[in-house]
């Protein structure tokens, strides 16, 4: 054989086994939405239990993050998972997720709340879903191969802070690491700035060109909340960072993070380093 | 007839007045509900134009407040309509609709939209509907008669800024009347606070228990946004005044909101008056 064959087969091997993740992902996401429209705006939903750092896990969460643990058992026995809720071995290859991001609105029977799941290798996400399952969307990533929603392809809008269709996206909570109100009472000069309660729906809201700008202070001990963000984003045309505009692992723990359709990143990275000291 | 059976008539006749009302309301927000449905979602609600104060207004919205006026002539010809998009007659009887509260999540597929109605007399809310088309909740309220999420009896939560089960809600925009962020901030320090692009729709989570807290700093020439709430949220056991803490009619425009479960609204008010100046 000669080396261009090889290499050929190895790309076609590649590009099959890239196909087959994303298929897997897909998957695990339509039966998370299953789970989560079964618990949603009923009294279960309602009966939440509070975690030491005042987020709320309900069933619905846990159910999800145990089958995710269950699947990946079966297909890929070598593969780890990092879950918000739950983890399984230690690997290389990482199935990042986020069962249900939003659960404090989610208890509050308020639809923004969405189901996340990437595939981290080496630390870099190169699949990621995030499902909607209140709108029946669902976004997809796939490196090097562009974002989706559903069957459509999508990208990022290219508007300013200053410009009127701007929204902006920020979490902000008593024990957040980072403290940005006067970060977001600055750009609220210029931007109409919302919480919707789930980082990740406000991300792919980026991703489809519906807001401009995710501001997220980060959750210690997490990285679930923006390892599927970081490809959706990225290959929809937008920038994703950490919160003083690093690259960061998604493997491990993050330093927070800045989503953005990519021209206002700078500027905004500029005013948090105005606001916060860098670690 | 005796006077005791004079007054024992009248008060049958204003009893089933009311239930006529809330009937009549009823209806609209059920036909509401169907024209959101039919534009959410589609490429329809994206195609949305920008009115001067920024805001966003949909083909559904007008769809919306014409049918009301077209309902109330019908029906009340001597009553009046306003409407967020659109008023009709003049009267001490006024129907107060915001046909979609928050058109800017509306156009951008994120469902918390809400459709409000309220029928205010001499400046009072009598009668509030409040449709959640998106969970398929309708809220009502009945001046003396509680508050009620469907058929079941709802109220609001006994939950301190400092309880971990607080969520609280607030709005705020470039042009705002009032720039709150520093109230925030500082009710931030007990409180999780978000903003989930209706004022509406966060001020049933607060009848419902679901919210302990809803600020919002006002909207020039606007009352449409806070008519329902008023009687819903004080049917339901907790307090609706301006943003300091004063009563005010509603069939003019407010001077900004501050919506509680009661128990909280005084911390709140005090809070408020150490960072705006009283008007």
């Amino acid at each position: 054989m000669t080396n261009e064959y090889i290499v050929l087969i190895k790309n076609r091997k590649k590009k099959n086994k890239m196909e087959e993740y994303l298929e897997f992902a897909k998957e695990i996401a339509k039966e998370a939405k299953k789970i989560m429209k079964k618990y949603f705006n009923t009294k279960l939903s309602n009966g939440a239990t509070y975690k030491g750092d005042k987020t709320i896990v309900t069933i619905a969460d846990k159910e999800i993050n145990s089958y995710l643990i269950e699947k990946v058992k079966e297909k890929y026995p070598n593969h780890s998972v990092d879950g918000e809720e739950e983890v399984f071995g230690k690997s290389d290859y990482v199935w990042v997720c986020d069962p249900i991001d939003g659960t404090a609105m989610f208890a509050r029977n308020i639809p923004t709340a969405t189901f996340s799941l990437a595939l981290v290798v080496n630390g870099e996400p190169i699949i990621g879903v995030i499902n909607d399952v209140f709108t029946d969307n669902l976004y997809t990533g796939v490196k090097g191969k562009g974002a989706y929603k559903n069957d459509e392809k999508i990208k990022v809008n290219d508007y300013l802070l200053e410009d009127m269709r701007s929204v902006g996206h920020y979490d902000m909570w008593p024990e957040a690491p980072y403290k940005i109100y006067d970060v977001i009472k600055e750009l609220g000069k210029k931007e109409y700035f919302v919480s919707i309660g789930s980082v990740i729906r406000a991300c792919v809201c980026v991703a489809a060109g519906e807001f401009n700008l995710v501001i997220f202070p980060g959750t210690v001990h997490k990285n679930c909340d923006i390892a599927a963000v970081k490809i959706i984003v990225e290959e929809a045309g937008g920038k994703v960072t950490d919160i003083f505009g690093n690259n960061q692992r998604y493997d491990e723990s993050i330093n927070g993070a800045v989503v953005s359709n990519g021209i206002i990143h700078e500027e905004v990275i500029e005013t948090i380093k105005k606001f916060l000291d860098k670690k």
